[in-house]
């Protein structure tokens, strides 16, 4: 069965590509059309989610336009998966392959700004698009859709999937998607972020885990009767301390860091509650699961030996991501066939604007006309795709959405999210993921490459998401 | 219907002077039968102000009631003084001696009761008078009007003082009034307060400080840079750390305790803010002085090793109360002369049901008819009592108001203050300080020998009161 | 006056023995006289202890010397008991009651120091009586002999019995003692201390519990592989911070005290080894009980909390002593009977140039005439005989064989104890105990009430020795 | 006996230079015949200092045999330079340029062993040469002499200098020796370490300062006053705490170790005395400064914040070493010119043997055989090479003088710097070196590149010792 498929497979792709090569563009040349045709539509999308500007499982406007969008596209949209509302998959085609593009569309709370290079944000302390997800979620969009048009036009067998991924900023979507088996069948993952230069990079980032640790003791009127009480308070301090004797004994690139997210109500009565609110993360989540261990055992043997009582939630837990050569090299192909970004002069004076407020030696301007080279580095932060990598072959890719030098989550990031320069890192991104599309559909052997390679880095491990069977926390951003 | 009522009162007052003064009865016996005639006029003014359960700076109606009666009975009333909306001293009569009784009115946050043995508040969250302290500005109003009707009737020289001090439960009105000059040249203080027994004792209690240890860090991402961060919140954690070790090096009367009252905003954020509350407690301010100053130096100590910045805001501080033997014996004289309580069948009824709601073994049903022994003990709790102590002779009181085994701060007590048993206890009160000051006036030896013991006592001790040149923290309820 | 008195006091004891010995001396008469009239042996005996100055458990000739003249006056002496060489008990009669005198023997490392009063030592570095044991031992010998001398003359009925106890300066040699059941058929323990003053007191003292917490991690470089390692030094730390925050929250009479006595070998090895030594007290075993089960917690917390593993060693640990008035009382009586301590010129000049010596106000001169009224108080040290108290009534007794103003454990007590200041107050502490050792055997009832004063006070608290089945640790003093 | 042997040894020396001349081989060929042709007179050296086994500072016989050697073969030696009798300069030629062998001679404490593959110690617990310095400080001999020996035959002017540089191990002879500018004008310094591979590595280590932290506080009998105490331990720990705190916010390069090298002498006294032993290291001197600042200042806070002081003593401190590309360059073309080592049947059976007593994964045998590449990675150790770099351009080199797969300061090594394995390694260093000392004789240009890189690497640093004006701690191994 499965070598009759193949074979058929390979005709009808032999008999395409002649078809093809006779009167009509070439796949690439098609999927990169199809979306400049669209540059306004897509960047009247973007700029309406940024308008949205929703937090994390509030996305119901944002996601709702997206589902609309992908509907008239042609797509059938399956809404409120793995119990959140704002989480969807749309899915056009049959049969395998099935690739998935990924989109994101929720906002940070405090980072409201107009598309101004100067701090003035539209509503003081509303949530803003610091991390440019309108630009994300729209531009994976415009990859699916492109490719579908070019899969239906070419009568070929796959699925184009787009998935809804609410509440990366924390909340962590995907992994309740992932749990949820949403994720089971995808041959390949293609996503990309926002960022201040293009690159498409087989480096990896930090797995994370963070949790409550809540401590009960017994209250007593402080001055009458201390010895009557046992500190909850007492147990966060000798936890942390714990913690911060362990720092010298686990490998130099962990991060553990915390707050004291309850510190006692009244300093006249021994605090019988008190909570520590940690973060911990590693390049390898198999190491940092050892390391979470012992943190653990820091507040149990904290709790032990102040007289007081534990428990602990785990809010989430994001695994590294898995990089992928093979499919980094596909995006780097793709990326360098399209080239960089050329600002007009408004764009350009914007630019040199935005850089005078930012601090310290910055990314020059520039940069943003350049691919840079692959790069195998960490990147000191987490994210929900981890989750998705160690399911399915995943891969990224960074366009300059921003101008260069701009950090995620500030008010420059969401600035430039708002206007031409994030549009058209957007456009650069939609393109190049949807050549790789391609590539995907095309040629069988890039699925097959991409999936010995998972296979190979994912070794012996067997996934097991760190949010166990908590449910998705919906309300995480309202308050 | 209140005109009315005053009216009433007033009669009844002018009725009762003249029945007096034909018979003319012993000082002792006249201002006794005086407060008993108003029985009924006094729990209403002790029952308005249980209602109107205002907290700290927030008395409006409560001062202004008080302040009404004392204006009506004779006295002048000076209101809003040292810059306190809510604190006034209401005067009868001139020149020396004066003596002062000691009223406040102020209620606590959340203690909110219904006057019966089970736990209803007549609005969930709503302050309540959980400390009788409606029971006691009304029974020094009784005393004072008292002592100033024989003393008009008597054709005395002196003056007759109440003062209105508002804030006591955490607000320390008292020491803004004191640092006011307003206690200067006053002779002797007369003070009471709501208990669970019946007592003039000679004994003392904790003085305290308490300040906030602010510091202030480097705020740095905790994942990407955290070598470019310095955590106030480590700041926060090595200053407790060096309190805890001091611990076993400060006489074991004394009392430190803290909360962190603000631990850091976010996990993946260096803390560039972090804030710990403290009090400390000792039995004398001179040595509480000096633990105080450690303490602080922890705290500095705590800036330079973690490369930080520290700002401390003293909130405030009382001294411990300097006991006066020699008026403490007058009162307790004349409390002996009074007696205890009797309950009749309802109120006994009423103590036996509400202790059932208490747990383990209390003082028992009965003892309200008695009168303790003096002792010489250490209360552990501070009152801003202990700052006008220290500039003036001063004594205290306790009768019981509550049902036996009722602790100060608590739902019962509230309860308590809201019915005949606590009425009965004020009324006990009231006749004990206006006996009390029957003998001040009437024999100049009790000021002499008070005020020697006063000078011995207070030794070479300057009195400075810890707030400094702060102002009242007039919004210290709000939020 | 005085003299007249003290020539009064003569006349009357000389008028008295006269008529006694008429008709038998009271029993009274004849054990003081029977002792004083070995002044000389007695003194010589205690001096010959004093420069043999042997350290616990190496109490060699000092156990020798005393029971060689027990033995010469008619004891059977049963040497090595408890599996200690230098423990033992001699005993004469039989059948009850059975009387014990308590001796001990051992001096004190480093308290070498000629009888002057300057500092200079016989040795230096070398032991020295500083808790003048050897006036200790000598007097109780001094008592039993005397009881023993009046029992035979008289053909009285009862046990007298000498317990030579050694090691009572950190060795604990008693507690072994009463484990080895020793101390099971006696009905009464008379004992004694030297001391600065003549008092028979009711108080009590401190039970301490004392142990080695060892840590055990894994040893790694420092520099190279400081993540491979895992520190026990970070476990004493972490156990020591916990009883730091523990110190709020035990009662406040409560004494915890550590050192490091093993912080690592060498800081670019991540310790595997490391060590705290306890000491805590309460003047409550039971309390302390409790408050030890926490420590341990802080241990077994720390090594939790540190990947560590930790074992504990208990080193030693003493009840408080059970007071007992009524056996109190009957040397109060006696010592009040036989007055107090009269210098010669040479001892005064040698008391005035001691005194020079010590800082800050002491007990002054002349205070060795006198006998201070009994006290309940509390005193901050720990002893062996808490041990004993819990299983026998046990009085105790302090006589001035130090000059007033001097401490335990100094050169200053060690110079007393070897000349006659310190032979002045061990024979009256040897007439006292052996008054008291009259009187119960005259009065069956004495016997009564204090045992029935020891089981009030006991309570149902099962004495069980802290030690466990530890051996006695014959070496403690060598190295 | 020994007279003949170097008679012979000079006659040798000048038949095979006489011999050479004849021929005239290139240079390099005839530096390593020479030093091959004295095989085994620097085997007999090297394993005379093996046997000698002297410590730091204590290495009289071995530094008098390099100073004879040296001498014997024309070099004029300058004993007892910078104060240090162990430390010596020899030198031959005149003018510039000036080339440097470094020599270093000193054992480690307790790794005695004799040249066998299992644990046996020559002397329980004596020194051994656990580092390889007998080869380090004889290959270094081997090369100076070898190329005095072609730059005299060839009539070049420059001046070669041997080093004696004592005290590796913690005793710092190398900084003693540049403070008092014995390399001032040195243009290059050659030197090497043993190791188990071969390799000419470009990268560095860690800068390292150790010092020891004093605290001092006010003993107190810790039952009876410890508020009277001011606990030194109290201002160790807390001080510990500081940097625990600290270890988040530096780079995650750094290490800081430490032990708490005094923690109290008696746990029922308040400890006036604590002491703690610190190890900062960092790849980079001047981020260390800044660490070393913040620790210092943790110091500071810990005793301010314990009523406590604090004086620190710097024990010693490595500048990290500034490597030099071109140097290594140079000695990297020599040892793969000569190529790896060749065991005999004998040697590997000693090397299986050897290994089976390892842990975990080791190098395998086989590797000894080849050069490794060339590395940039940092060593996670320190070495007084690093000050000597900071002032003139230095270069290293490793041979594998250990069967792979042996560690530094084990057993394992001592044992092979024994036998001809540790020999086979001596002479490629030697050779390698003697090849690099004619590169920079015959060539100026790499004296003149090596320079320039040095001023670039080294940039505006002024190079400053850390150990100040501190005497060499001669004593620092005896004890």
């Amino acid at each position: 069965m499965k070598t009759k498929r193949v074979a058929f497979f390979l005709l009808a792709s032999l008999l395409l590509s002649l078809g093809a090569s006779a009167q009509r563009p070439d796949a690439g040349t098609q999927v990169v059309d199809s979306i400049e045709a669209q540059h306004q539509a897509y960047a009247d999308v973007a700029l309406q989610i940024w308008k949205f500007a929703e937090t994390g499982y509030q996305e119901v406007k944002s996601s709702a336009l997206l589902e609309a969008r992908l509907a008239a596209a042609g797509f059938s949209v399956q809404k409120g998966v793995a119990d959140i509302p704002t989480a969807f998959v749309a899915s056009y085609g049959s049969g395998k392959p099935i690739i998935a593009f990924i989109g994101e569309y929720d906002a940070l709370p405090g980072l409201s700004q107009e598309a101004v290079p100067e701090r003035k944000p539209v509503m003081t302390g509303a949530p803003g698009h610091g991390c440019g997800h309108n630009l994300l979620g729209t531009a994976a969009m415009a990859a699916a859709v492109a490719v579908k048009d070019w899969l239906a036009s070419d009568h070929r067998q796959g699925t184009v999937r787009y998935y809804g991924t609410p509440a990366e900023e924390g909340g962590e979507g995907k992994i309740y998607m992932v749990r949820a088996g949403l994720f089971r069948d995808v041959d390949v993952a293609v996503s990309w972020h926002p960022g201040d230069s293009n690159q498409a990079s087989t480096g990896s980032n930090l797995a994370n885990i963070s949790a409550k640790f809540r401590f009960h003791g017994i209250a007593a009127h402080a001055a009458a009767a201390p010895d009557k009480g046992r500190s909850a308070l007492d147990a966060v301090e000798a936890m942390d301390m714990m913690v911060n004797l362990m720092r010298e004994h686990v490998p130099q690139e962990t991060r553990i860091h915390y707050i004291i997210s309850n510190g006692g109500a009244a300093p006249n009565v021994v605090p019988d509650f008190a909570e520590a609110y940690y973060i911990a993360r590693h390049p390898d989540m198999q190491v940092l699961d050892g390391i979470w261990q012992r943190i653990t055992d820091a507040a149990k043997g904290a709790a032990l030996g102040t007289s007081t009582t534990m428990d602990m939630e785990i809010l989430g837990g994001d695994y590294n991501v898995l990089p992928n050569s093979h499919l980094s090299g596909l995006q780097n192909k793709n990326l360098q066939r399209l080239g960089g970004l050329k600002y007009t002069n408004e764009e350009r004076a914007f630019a040199e604007a935005l850089q005078k407020t930012m601090l310290g030696p910055v990314r020059p301007l520039g940069s943003e006309e350049k691919i840079q080279p692959q790069s195998s580095s960490i990147t000191p932060a987490s994210t929900d795709l981890g989750d998705v990598s160690w399911n399915v072959p995943t891969v990224g890719l960074t366009t300059a959405t921003w101008v260069p030098g701009t950090s995620a989550h500030t008010w420059q990031a969401t600035a430039c999210g708002g206007m031409t320069i994030g549009i058209k890192g957007m456009m650069l991104a939609a393109k190049t993921m949807a050549l790789t599309g391609v590539d995907l559909f095309s040629d069988p052997s890039n699925i097959q490459k991409a999936r010995a390679e998972f296979e190979q880095r994912k070794g012996n491990v067997t996934y097991k998401p760190v949010i166990g069977d908590r449910k998705p926390p919906l309300d995480y951003r309202k308050q």
